[in-house]
């Protein structure tokens, strides 16, 4: 019997017209686009305005384009899975309705939260109804719309975090391209550096959660920084080393976007060059569960069948972890 | 090469000590106990009172308990997923923070959203993982804390939910227990129909959002209720069709307990008598995620090695399917 692996077959993503640049922040809160850029690497990233428009808008444009750029045909996917800590609603699930609004049939769909590993998490998730034999066809898209809960007076969390979606085409893969290994890890005990501590059922909304600014992202970033810095690194060697890669066999490290020194500290213990680093950070922020889609949406091109590529995150739970995966076109 | 199937090696459950009656329902909304129990089925709900409690509080009790009666060492998990619609937080997941309240190791943990079908999508999902072979034990738990978002001046939906947990254990098995197969459905065109309409990246929580109750289950009864009638009872007919399954063959329907109305419409498609379905929504009302682990946990004690079982869903999303399994103990 011929192993099926599960194999990336095409890649979409979007990102809301609206541009918010480190010049504008300037003029909201007390930063500039120097300090921005040296501490982070972000020079503007997109925000979707418009009442009652929620994580799905974007995401759902992601899926059309996707659908549409690889020929599929809708009744030929079997599972959605979104991964988003910024869905529409607690139910339904914003995965049920991007299916309804891109014309899906009854397929299973549900929404994934993991912060920004969010993305890592699906695609194996989405991975294993492959390998499994279950399913053939699998949507993978990680969005979500930050500026729904950012703090916009907060200097410290406002400047890093952007809006966007990217989605993915899973498909069974019998020569051996796709995904090859992967690491999901998390730890509980770091709960707190990097929250959203209102909106759920330790504290449903009130008025009160309102006044207190419950409903936003807090972060104690340094501390954040470190645990990011050495977890996101460990993985990434981790799964080198078990799968016998060095520096010269990456084809690219595909990194969450959330700092760019992250970004460089995990390439520097991988042995990889800056060459061989994808990064959008500059002009996305973080968009949390789409960094990932929308970086192998931006080098595409640059792709080739066969390339060994590592994708890694690190985030919010904290959740972190690597994915190893061989390019399939 | 053996094919490995996911079977469950274990089950417990948790509800909350305070009991909510039909009686003390009567004394808060125009209801009564004929009314509730004539329409639902449901005499009473556990509630978990106390002030900053979420759902994690429950499902650390049915993680914690499981491990134990299973004599499972925390080290040999490899994956734990909640299924909630009431997580702690939108983020850090409810799942990292069991992990890290139970003991278990830096595993693989996220949650799963996918309203009262969430058990069966988690549980699905948790058997991929042991299917392809890449994971040996998995944690699914199903845990809702519907007391957070239930609006309990609203008597057509506050008679209608409990809160509670439960949990059960994943295991590799190469005789050809466990999951056997599986349909996962959902429809985004009904999405307005059974919604928790605030609180997502569509209505941010405000003042205006919490004065006109956004924040609460809304519900239109009748059409759910049409929609899940046919839905579950499709979902569990189709699967025991494609497995060439009689009424005679089956040991227990493990069906969601929203309704007894709706269960019984079921059994009836299925050719099952009343005394092959699983029931307790008289103890618990409909605690969404929690209902099916709750019930194997209630009749655990009554199923044999090889019983088929027909575990079945309907909710929010809408979200539907059923899952055929045999029992590995």
């Amino acid at each position: 019997m011929t192993k099926i692996t599960a194999a990336i077959t095409g890649v979409h993503g979007y990102v809301p017209e609206d541009v918010l640049s480190n010049e504008e922040l300037s003029k909201i809160v007390d930063t500039n686009d120097e300090w921005i850029t040296s501490r982070t690497g972000i020079k503007e990233r997109h925000i979707l305005k418009g009442e009652g428009l929620g994580t799905s808008v974007m995401a759902i444009e992601a899926v059309k384009g996707l659908l549409a750029k690889t020929n599929t045909k809708p009744e030929e996917i079997d599972l959605l899975i979104c991964a988003t800590i910024s869905p529409d609603h607690f139910f339904p699930s914003t995965a049920n309705i991007i299916c309804d609004k891109v014309g899906l049939p009854h397929i299973a769909s549900y929404d994934l939260a993991a912060a920004c590993s969010g993305f890592i998490n699906a695609l194996t998730t989405g991975a294993m109804f492959i390998e499994s034999g279950r399913y053939k066809k699998v949507i993978v898209v990680g969005a979500d719309k930050m500026s729904s809960i950012v703090d916009y007076t907060d200097r410290t969390t406002c400047v890093l975090f952007g809006d966007g979606a990217g989605a993915v085409l899973l498909e069974a893969n019998t020569e051996g391209f796709g995904i090859q290994d992967f690491i999901l890890k998390s730890d509980g005990s770091g709960a707190n550096y990097l929250i959203q501590e209102g909106g759920g059922s330790v504290h449903p909304p009130t008025h009160e959660t309102i006044d207190a600014k419950m409903h936003y992202i807090r972060q104690e970033g340094q501390s954040v920084y470190k645990f990011a810095v050495t977890r996101m690194a460990d993985a990434s060697a981790e799964i080198m080393e078990r799968n016998e890669l060095t520096g010269d066999d990456i084809a690219f490290l595909v990194p969450h976007q959330a700092n760019k020194r992250i970004i460089d500290a995990t390439a520097n213990r991988m042995g990889i060059g800056s060459d061989k680093v994808m990064l959008n950070i500059h002009k996305y922020g973080n968009t949390t569960a789409a960094t990932i889609p929308l970086c192998l949406w931006d080098y595409e091109s640059q792709l080739k069948k066969g390339d060994n590529l590592i994708l890694a995150a690190f985030g919010g739970g904290f959740t972190w972890g690597s994915v190893y995966l061989k390019w399939a076109y």
